[in-house]
């Protein structure tokens, strides 16, 4: 089905074995405009070092792969087994499948072109039977790491510690039922902290897929939150103890697999970190697919946390808005991503955050191939949306619509409010003296109708 | 269908007309354990000076009826027209009509029993043709609201302002894109709260039906929420130069009629007040209809908000979890009833907060009967709710068995963490001595087979 | 903010009282395919008479614009008052104010060039003290209907009878509790479908609105749907009787205002009708807004009715997913668009049905232009939604690539099964002998890509 | 937590290797109807023998344990990996590994005292390397099945294919897009329903959990629900052949893993039966965590399939409603277990079919008692259903009520609409005759406190 585009791979043979070794049949991915739509293996609209609005396409965008969907993934699923095999690995739970794995990784952003990668300390090297074990197979593959990100020129977008997937965390990890697990938690993310301010991480993600309840019977929740909160002092205390200047993300999600999460969206977040006083330490990692399962739409909570100067970075993906539960699927909805990059683009952009592809192949798309077509089709879709913000803001047709809609409060009673020197008495006053108000239509079906006109 | 207990009324001719005008075939309801199921005029669980855990069932309960739903509900809904039609109302905009309405309630609360009201500011007086005559037709309600309240002994629990009904309000009243009808939500609530300290409320209610958006395209929210703020602080420094001692609540709700609301739930009006530092001058208002829309269980709101010391009162009522939008059913759920109960007790009781039924009659139960009904089956609900979270507390088994799985954090490094005098570097070093955490079972499946035992 | 296009009107005084009696700064509507985004009153992509696939765009489409909507609504919402006031409409449910309201849609439908229009007998004509006086005010009005379609060569798609609004139907209509409203009804229709027969509809459409339960205490569900049947056994004979020959269509809806409604969806119909033999006499009328209040993908309805040729017309419009409740906002989303057109091509039409705008601006839309906007938009976005979907079959990429996927039905063991020619005994032979299956790729991400060139 | 309560097991060692050898703390459970809520190792309600309404509990009830959780269950989710281990277990796929895992399994049935069990073929015996490998694995596991349930008397409730979780079955099973899976899946069911056929299964069960879309972009919906129903008569012609007299059933499910399942709910399934003719040979097995993903009421499935007499057997279990996914929770709610135990007793019993409990512990929940915790618990709720059932269709006060909702049909007009006597022109002469109807209040309140009374 895919017509392949073959380009001469240059790559390291160090660092990453030998020029195609675990992709032979594919080469750098190019950008090629006029592509027939069924040949996927190129870009139609990602053109990394076109300039829109003065940057280039790449310095908007600060593409991440993943490498536990990407490069861990098996398609597993609750009714069934996993159904990719991919070649280099050999199932094994050993540093050996685990730099190969790590090989093919690098080979592969080197095809596809994306600057930035993102990992979890257990995705890149194998548990070990103890701490020590583990943080050994951890600084193997760091070695590695250091030398493929050197060779390549690929950076750590972030990293972040699975404090989720262990048995020993069914109950939590810095909110479990036992104080043995939680200083298990913090041993990891100190080791897990060193590694990613060794391989220059650019933040630092925690995802509390685990903190949360699932019934109220047998949680006392105000307890968890005192002690996720004492957790994280430990975590800013350690990051400044070692000088790791990344910026610290905490990325929401409302359930699953936990019942209801603490993080659950970005509001709640901001509310655990008013409480404790920790909000000048934190961002957030703002997930769409998330999002809607807190039942939001699907920009709304990168809006929010942007409006609040909140957001440090996007795991760009999407889910079905009939389903309830996180699908992680490639953001291919070009309206979706018009209305995120124009918050990117209105916030400055991303730096040192990203869009970081926290989405996965359809277990059911099973061919190496498919792992590119996915991640092109994305950024082809993100980049559609990039342009279209960028004409959005440069025509400023929305802009001076939605100005016009707030014009009262420029002046008057309405700008006496905003600088807090009005009050009701003066309020009464005022409608006493100029009557009822009489407020405009708010156009909304003209807004979507001019959106349209740039999608 | 209903086997009517007929007792005699006790009423003040002035105060309601006379003795039984508006539900002569209804008395005073009473307790009555042995009632068959098809008696439901009576109580058969609520018995108001019965001591439970040392106070009286009424002194935990606090129960309130409101205003709007059960004296000014038509049955209207977006597909259809009123259905219920009260013999006192004659569909009139008047303060005549107005006054008739109060009395029928003051004697509907008096044969019930419930010792509170609730009401807006437009439920009670009709709204005229200018502020200064809103105004008047208030103060006239008020007048009688006052006497009425002397001659039965019912308390006003909470007034609050209809913000949401008025077509100014459309795009919302503090956060309106036009200042002009933000000026008159201040002149509105000036007035409603100088009514409220008038008849002795015992809170004053912000409920923010239309503060939020319907289309991100055509919202500036962070201007809004700025807005918000400033109007709280209004509200805040009228509040103290007029002495007002009630506590003031707001209500989060998800969506409906707004697509979004921006006091989505607890923790969201929470990152609010502390984003803008108004978080000492509030409390929460949570009702779980709202709760559940916002996709949380039952209680979590009234849990967490509790957790916080953030409780203030309870809407008491339910939804249908199969339906996305706000239904107002009568709360008739025992086991919702028992958990919700058992968080009341916990914090010592609502007051100055009750559990105010903020639920409406179906619009298929037309009757005058139904009225007493569905109140009467709630109060039940909710007085066994208490009795049994009651006999938990008292028994103490859930307590000891929650007790038992937090701990490790009463000595070693659990206490350490809580005492803030733990660090990474120290959990890690605890983690290479001790080795592995081995987490014991959650229990689940008991801690739900106990509370079943008090259900 | 609305660029007003003005052209002249071309309206005969006696069917619409003048030429711009009620839009008069409005002229008709016309193709402009270079316009600014701010311009919205013109079409950019609708051109009616513009031939795709080999018919033109108008009879592909077949826009209908809906009365109750667009002529009656006012934005009345469960917490708030009506918003809309048209200038034409005093208000009052006299004779002569509905006909007001028909000059003022009439002039409506030949400014905007749609050359449909549908109606409940309710929005039409008051409703009377008693049925023969509402036939008589509905008579009334179809005088006028009649010389105004045959004035303005506008028609009518479909007609319908309003069985929800009126108390009356409380408890359903054709599945009331209450015999005599049953009977009530059977009579409305009996009105209504003669009023269609008269002005040459081309479908008559049955919603039950009410036709359900709200708790399954208080219902016999399988007595009322056995009376639902019944009623519709009464409606199958009088069509024939009178020999009115529109096609029937049921309108499928899950649940709203009707906690749970008979009709849930497309293939929940199709069980009812094939449960009571009436799958002969009926097709539906498919709305996308209730397909996924159903929990479905916005199109999923569409297409399974059209899979099982039962699809007869579609309501076009949309919600917000994040939304659990029906709000009918006009189709502006160019993906949902290009699927539904799609199906609609691949059938070969939707006639005698069409595409009907059973959407409403939002209640903030206040303005005359509101209007039209909300339907110029809707009509581009479905006009582009047209032209995507013929790219797609005329490249027959996706069609070449679906078939490729079923290869192995077409011959072999695959092609025995659809026959009916296999068994369980040979499948088991045929594995024994050719080992097992090994399924390719499903290339969703492939299919998402190729869909997105084309939108 | 747990006081155990130890009775002599009453074993045969040959049949289960010996008393007490899997869970030898634990003894036959025991009806205790005064135990304290701690003591969670005995039956408070359920006592088998005891008479209702003229059977014993046990006989209403049919319980039935599943094997793929309560024996296969691991505690895997998609964010983690399994947490529980049984001492049992050696993790092998081998076939020594499985009859240990059967033994344990009937030790478990015998001490539980539930009389019947379920399975998938492949819970039972491993994949083997090919199809007759597989096969002969389950012959060795039914050998040991059969002389295990001729020694406890426990019985075979019914047998099931697993068509989804092998990575052949990606694409669905009997509508997978390769002829050849297709093939082999019905293989797989030739063999499991000759197992079954031989183990006494009084029922065999499709459940189709990858028969489905996930994208209508790459899926023919119209040829996959053909070769559905071509597979199920191939089917039946088999059962047929070989004479298994079991009941055929199909279990509906909405969604997950699949986007969008074929089998959506009880009536889809339905549509799909009539519109192939199938309808005589399939009832169905409903599992109300199912229904209520479908956006139904808990109870809906169970008393729509019953009304038109297709409910053969239940899935007894729950989920949590704030939850979009399956979650397989121990039914717990004694309204629910009230709801259904009234459908159930209305309909004469279940029988061929039963109470099949398809829940799993937590995974949190890691212990052996925890298992018979769930169980007990989950067989006490439904037994206090069964009993507070009983107790309303006895008192008759509910469907007295009932009936007088619906007296008008009993004569009159409604009597011959029943009977497909009137029309619509008798209708309109009766309205014309009688005038207005007026429907009384449908008391829903009423009604739910009539329930309460109960529960």
């Amino acid at each position: 089905m895919v017509t392949l585009v073959y380009l001469a791979a240059k790559m390291d043979d160090d660092a990453n074995g030998s020029a195609g070794e675990y992709f032979p049949d594919i080469g750098v991915i190019s950008y090629k405009p006029d592509a027939r739509p069924d040949e996927t293996l190129v870009f139609k609209h990602y053109n990394a070092q076109e300039v829109v609005m003065g940057r280039t396409m790449e310095d908007w965008c600060r593409f991440s792969v993943v490498y536990w969907h990407t490069f861990r993934g098996t398609g597993l699923d609750p009714f069934g087994a996993g159904t990719i095999i991919r070649h280099w690995d050999d199932g094994s739970e050993t540093v050996d499948n685990a730099k190969r794995r790590l090989r093919a990784a690098f080979e592969f952003f080197s095809k596809l072109g994306n600057k930035y990668w993102t990992f979890h300390d257990r995705d890149l090297a194998p548990e070990g039977k103890n701490l020590a074990e583990s943080n050994a197979n951890l600084d193997a593959l760091a070695d590695l790491a250091e030398r493929l990100q050197q060779r390549t020129g690929v950076k750590l977008l972030w990293a972040t510690s699975n404090l989720f997937s262990h048995p020993r965390y069914m109950h939590g990890a810095a909110t479990s039922s036992d104080a043995h697990v939680t200083a298990y938690a913090a041993a990891q993310v100190k080791k897990c902290m060193e590694v990613a301010h060794r391989l220059g991480a650019e933040n630092f993600v925690f995802w509390g897929g685990r903190e949360g309840y699932h019934s109220l019977l047998n949680t006392d929740v105000r307890k968890e939150l005192d002690n996720f909160a004492a957790f994280f002092r430990m975590v800013i205390a350690y990051k400044e103890k070692i000088g790791f200047r990344g910026q610290l993300l905490i990325e929401p999600k409302p359930k699953e697999p936990t019942r209801h999460q603490y993080d659950y969206d970005a509001q709640t977040v901001m509310a655990f970190l008013h409480t404790y006083g920790l909000e000048k330490h934190f961002k957030l990692n703002i997930e769409p697919n998330h999002t809607t399962l807190a039942g939001h739409p699907h920009e709304h909570d990168i809006l929010f946390a942007s409006a609040f100067k909140m957001l440090g970075s996007i795991d760009a993906n999407t889910g079905s808005p009939d389903l309830g539960w996180d699908t992680d699927q490639f953001p291919m909805d070009i309206r979706h991503a018009t209305a995120i990059m124009k918050v990117v683009i209105e916030q400055g952009g991303l730096s040192p955050g990203g869009l970081n592809f926290d989405a996965k192949v359809r277990r059911e798309s099973t061919e190496l191939a498919d792992m590119f077509i996915a991640h092109i089709a994305a950024m082809d879709t993100l980049a559609r949306g990039l342009k279209n913000a960028a004409n959005i803001i440069s025509d400023g047709i929305l802009k001076k619509s939605l100005q016009k809609r707030y014009l009262s409060w420029e002046s008057g009673v309405g700008a006496r409010i905003v600088a807090g020197q009005s009050s009701l008495e003066e309020c009464e006053q005022l409608i006493h003296e100029k009557g009822n108000p009489n407020p405009p239509s708010a156009h909304q079906e003209h807004f979507e109708a001019i959106f349209n006109h740039y999608v």
